[in-house]
């Protein structure tokens, strides 16, 4: 980074992933959400990983592989987020520095260790997440960096980290002094589970005006607004939000802002490996592609574009030159 | 494993491979061997990680490599090293233990950590390695299970840790336990590197016909021999070595056993991803076709078919099913 000021920061897990493939039964048996995500004890994951076959270990966590992205779009890209000072938390930080993102929150020096995400892929190339955040949900507000999220022109929050008290306080924060400072607050609702009994939360920010730009897929969309048709929810959620944005898989994307709805189709995939961290690319691309002062279609287009890439491999860090992927 | 008996059991580096992408001015300008392997202090590996892109992280070692093919095709397989009590040690016997492969050795309870091995993979899937054995280089001869080792219709050795002097007496003292037992002895040449000023001691055992089974490459074997011609390494190998086998990379693979040579072509690869663990797999084929009573061309071509699987993606452990692959 050549600067003080950042393109976008973000706050969100900082976690490593863990990803072995399985058959549907392993998933079955052990009535595990396929397709989506779960939280563990250190107990349960310790048995649940002892149950799995053998794992490669990737860097992740939603935002913070949006932020790769980001950096990897060429954006001066941030991120917030607790790891402790152990092996997966330097792995972490190793991933992200030489990404070229700033990560500056210090270790935690005590227990919890750092956050991992077991990660269980399906023939079927669908992704099921088993999380034991551990020191990821340490984080407190006091990590913040004021300055910092002032000089980006957009702070990223993460649903997954909507969970536990401090790290929302940290989010709810850092929302304010980015609109202090004029700046753009985006939300990704990441995943039903987080907005569960947290939904009121999270609408009482939209309906606060705290959220410009809202990333969601279907499903999370219609949980938050509780209405049926896409439609409605757009609808509902545009009179407090900017851009929302919504991700429908192999069906494409759309998004509402200033009353235009806008849709595109899945960018081509010659097969799917493995989906996670499709949302968080995303997001990375239509970001990346707004942030360059982009309409909504060519956003749209960048973020399934992005999608497609991390969707073609495990894990969900690119391994394609991204700017080679996503033509902004 | 159903009895207390093996098939193999292997005595090797216990470390995790940290892989990433580079291009060849990255290993050009800081002087790495392109394709080869060198021993790094854990200050040096600090720096060259720190200077690194980002990394995926899978469990190697040469011979656990071999070990973990063992078990993806079949066999009863142990494996004996050194790791720490540490996160990467967890992983490392996670993923052991996940394929069935046993695992027993003690984990150290304090410094050094667990051993890394930072390889770059290059656009022309070729593999740059730079190793911190750390932990994996205490492994000591109290270490062994002398029951285990008689147990195993071979026991397989590691030129990678020929160098120090406690697992290189680890390894010397498993096959005199092996030979009293009337068992098997495999050794792999590893690296040039490794066999350099130890080359006199591997050519030690060899003439006191510790070796039954010697796996090397081209390089290996003439280094080892001195020989120029692959035909004169193998006559003067063939000596005091029941089988004999070379590795060519592209150019396929050659054995002699009972003064039959017996040569196969490479099994094609759509695309070269990365070579880390290609001879770890051809030997783990190669010995998995011999332990099933296959004869010598049928071994060669479970090896290359082997081989040919590992390096269609990153990190040396299988990812597809290696009995589909190896048709024993």
């Amino acid at each position: 980074m050549s600067t003080g000021s950042l393109d976008i920061v973000a706050i969100g897990d900082a976690i490593v992933d863990v990803i072995a493939t399985c058959d549907d039964s392993f998933i079955e048996e052990r009535g595990l959400p396929k397709g989506g995500m779960q939280l563990l004890t250190a107990a349960e994951a310790d048995a649940l990983y002892a149950a799995m076959g053998t794992a490669r270990e990737i860097s992740g966590g939603s935002a913070a592989n949006s932020m790769a992205g980001a950096a990897a779009l060429g954006l001066d890209a941030g991120f917030v987020g607790q790891v402790a000072d152990d092996q997966l938390g330097a792995i972490f930080a190793h991933d992200m520095l030489a990404l070229g993102v700033r990560f500056e929150t210090p270790p935690l020096r005590a227990p919890p260790p750092t956050g991992r995400c077991l990660i269980l892929v399906t023939p079927d190339g669908q992704r099921t997440m088993n999380t034991c955040p551990a020191a990821s949900h340490e984080l407190t507000p006091a990590a913040l960096d004021a300055d910092l999220i002032r000089s980006a022109s957009v702070t990223f929050l993460e649903g997954y980290l909507w969970g536990p008290e401090r790290p929302r306080a940290a989010m709810l924060e850092a929302a304010r002094i980015a609109h202090s400072a004029g700046r753009t607050v985006a939300f990704t609702l990441s995943e039903s589970l987080c907005i569960g009994d947290r939904r009121k939360g999270v609408l009482g920010m939209v309906e606060a005006g705290l959220v410009d730009i809202l990333f969601g897929n279907e499903h999370e969309v219609r949980h938050l607004t509780g209405c049926g048709s896409l439609a409605d929810c757009m609808e509902t959620l545009s009179k407090n939000v900017a851009a929302v944005v919504i991700t429908r898989g192999a069906e494409g994307a759309l998004a509402d802002e200033a009353g235009v709805c806008c849709e595109v189709a899945a960018a081509t995939v010659a097969q799917v490996v493995d989906t996670t961290g499709a949302g968080d690319l995303f997001a990375a691309g239509f970001l990346a592609a707004r942030l360059r002062g982009r309409g909504t279609r060519q956003c749209l287009e960048a973020g399934t574009a992005a999608a497609a890439e991390i969707i073609s491999h495990f894990g969900a860090r690119p391994e394609a030159d991204l700017r080679q992927v996503v033509k902004l």
